[in-house]
């Protein structure tokens, strides 16, 4: 482990957060609250740090796939811990736990929150809370490699660990080209949002934090009812932009590059919108008798349907009292997720698919041993090395989630809320079922078992080993 | 596919289907029950329609893998349509559908009822649903096989389809010689269990049912109260015997081929009895307070431990109302399940042991890139194609399980009740948790829900491959 490029990165990261941190401060200022000089503070510690902590240079710029997973959950963890301290300070969480848990909810675009009343937040804390989600859906080393000029070899590995889905491609030959192009598709595409919403009657206030919930796929609201009192046409927006953010983001470089063929024959994408087509289809069957018509029934059906999937996990109606098979539904679904390479979490809709013909093909294998069947996805023969590494992605979450649920299970809740308060945290989605549904919320946890969710929560963005990595010993040996 | 040679190897089944169905008969006789009639008709026309349509001898002797798989599956559909006959016609089963269920859930030893009052049965019917218990524990085929001389290679594929585990090991070069000794070693657990369970106390009825329940890890009782109203002596027995059915029987064959060491070196052994004890001592902490002496605690905790870890499901307390801990670590053990090459079901102790180790793995592969490492399970290298087959099973299983939970939840049940109701019939445990839990039954599900749950128990206790294989139309495509 080369420990000092480990401290180069994460006094980088401080920088940015105290960059990031300014933000809220402006808010605070247009709305003349106090709670801005708590974020101002915690922003110039972050600076000072930062910048006294990089005055030694690295020693060494060796920079394998080890130091690229350390350094990004380190980041991640880093960001968390200084980014609570605002929330914190400013009076209107309960503990520091909580505070932790809702900022590491926000940084993993979760958007699961121990508030029983949000509104009673002070602007600048619903900004952060925002905000979080916003830098988190895209990534804060993506952002640190789009805009630094950082020599050496290890852009790749850094942008590998921070990236959902089982592949990440370069969408040009230069990495620092690739990110700077993905931020630019994720502005251009909240700005867009930001405006549509502005049309159908929403305040700037809330265009901006509904969209940066939106972007990220991440969920909190500034409202209680989450989207429930928005007009109809805001909540056609964000439907729409909810399912637009957890497409693969390389269908929008094509698109941009002007292939437009290309991006119309994406596999994942297609099988993204095929399986939001059927959920819809199959819940408004289902719960069209609770609603006065279809057209309000496919509303919220589709609304909830697209939030669930991308994992965004905003709510227009508490669907926790659905019929069960609406319900199984969307549990199926949070584990589905959105596309990889989109800002969305989960299982991603390009590894379940490909775990879906891998047992195909295991069927014809059985029936013709020595014929040779390869899997193919987007056209091309998945590697062996990519089957091996789906297959122990999906062990590990397995393990996480059963390991997960039993340490919950403690509190001595019902099965149903433990199994998706894990489900909704692993996948980075919010809401659960019951004790957790879309009209709760997670303060009916202790403070243990808030750190297994929270746990949880990073494992899921971070898709599972960069975490995991951090316990294994050999991990911190020095080479 | 060699249509002929499957129709003579069902045709031999449904000749000892009529074996086994004379059992009950002599039962009926015993205790001069009018039920006996309608076993000795069905016995008479499976006699007859095995001996007919084994008068035309089978045109080829081809038999690979794929005519293994569709043997041992079809077969054991037979099984399960002519043995539910009896039950329906002797009118103690409100449906046909029930009595099927009933009998599958016996054949594959799930042990799942719908039942509301078992004690109302005749004692002929007692005896068959135990009796099912007991030859689909170690396997029909294997039965055949170990009995008949058939000639050809199809021995080990038949083999193959129909054990449990990842491999299948031959215990001696010859095939029909393994399954003698596993048959052998089968009833000589049995029997003892059957003279212990005398000297506790019970009567040779109940002492001969509960342990063919107890021999196939199967659960099915012959009491309301299951095995609660017994004494504590036959409880302990009953525990004892549940947790060695449950040990891979390659054990047993090292103790009787005296290599006492190499038997308690197995590493699978190993893990499956750590499981248990750790199991135990936790759930005993948890539980301590509602026994009235720690003894008591134990004594329950280590019975339910055992009986749901080898999938039997027998019961001497309502574990549904235990605090969710204690839940949460019974629903874990439903998925581990018993070593493989035993009597229980789950996805067996070898296959969870090999995923945690790929896991393993895979976090020092990410560190260390270049160094090449393998998974290691009983002081062997396990090949690529072993592991790559217990991934793609396990993805197989959740798939098969989602799907499952999705279609049974259109009755409207609870998720909890659902979601264990599945994990109870895919791993052929028996009962689950809330409306399936030990003091309830399954006929709180409709008919096609019903159906779902005995498509998991078959493909639980099959392993899920020759199952779905049934459905893959190239199965059926003569070669």
């Amino acid at each position: 482990m080369n420990y000092s490029i480990i401290r180069y990165i994460l006094c980088r990261v401080l920088e940015f957060q105290a960059l990031f941190l300014a933000l809220p401060c402006v808010i605070a200022l247009i709305f003349g609250e106090r709670e801005g000089a708590a974020y101002a503070a915690v922003a110039a510690s972050c600076l000072l740090l930062g910048f006294l902590g990089k005055l030694r240079k690295p020693k060494s710029t060796v920079f394998y796939a080890r130091e690229g997973f350390v350094a990004v959950s380190l980041s991640w963890i880093l960001l968390s811990i200084t980014g609570a301290l605002p929330l914190f300070l400013s009076g209107e969480f309960p503990s520091y736990t909580d505070a932790l848990f809702e900022t590491i909810s926000g940084l993993t675009t979760t958007g699961a929150s121990i508030l029983t009343d949000v509104e009673a937040l002070s602007r600048c804390n619903l900004f952060w809370r925002s905000f979080t989600h916003w830098i988190g859906g895209m990534g804060v080393l993506v952002l640190i490699l789009a805009v630094l000029p950082l020599a050496g070899g290890y852009n790749m590995h850094l942008m590998r660990a921070e990236s959902p889905g089982p592949t990440v491609g370069k969408l040009v030959p230069r990495v620092r080209h690739t990110a700077r192009i993905l931020y630019e598709m994720y502005i251009f595409l909240t700005v867009i949002q930001i405006i549509l919403l502005l049309i159908t009657g929403m305040s700037p206030f809330e265009a901006v934090t509904l969209s940066f919930g939106t972007a990220g796929t991440g969920g909190f609201g500034v409202l209680n009812s989450s989207i429930g009192s928005y007009s109809i046409a805001s909540q056609v927006v964000i439907t729409i932009f909810m399912i637009l953010f957890g497409v693969n983001f390389n269908v929008y470089y094509l698109i941009r590059a002007r292939k437009p063929l290309q991006a119309f024959q994406h596999e994942e994408m297609r099988y993204y919108l095929g399986i939001i087509l059927a959920a819809i289809v199959l819940i408004t069957v289902n719960i069209r008798g609770s609603f006065q018509s279809l057209l309000e029934a496919v509303h919220h059906a589709a609304f909830q349907v697209a939030s669930i999937i991308t994992t965004t996990g905003y709510s227009t109606t508490d669907f926790n009292v659905w019929p069960e098979f609406s319900r199984a539904i969307l549990v199926l679904l949070m584990f589905v997720g959105a596309c990889a390479g989109s800002t969305g979490g989960g299982i991603k809709v390009s590894r379940v698919m490909i775990m879906l013909k891998m047992v195909k093909n295991e069927l014809s294998h059985l029936i013709h041993p020595k014929r040779v069947r390869q899997v193919t996805f987007e056209g091309r023969v998945v590697n062996k090395e990519i089957l091996r590494s789906i297959s122990v992605f999906f062990i590990a979450y397995a393990v996480i989630f059963g390991a997960s649920a039993l340490l919950i299970s403690l509190d001595n809740l019902d099965f149903t809320t433990n199994f998706t308060a894990v489900a909704a945290t692993l996948n980075n989605i919010g809401p659960g079922l019951d004790k957790v549904g879309p009209a709760a919320n997670f303060s009916v946890y202790s403070q243990p078992a808030k750190f297994v969710l929270m746990f949880d929560m990073l494992a899921g963005r971070l898709e599972l080993f960069p975490l995991l990595l951090l316990f294994s010993p050999s991990t911190w040996k020095r080479s």
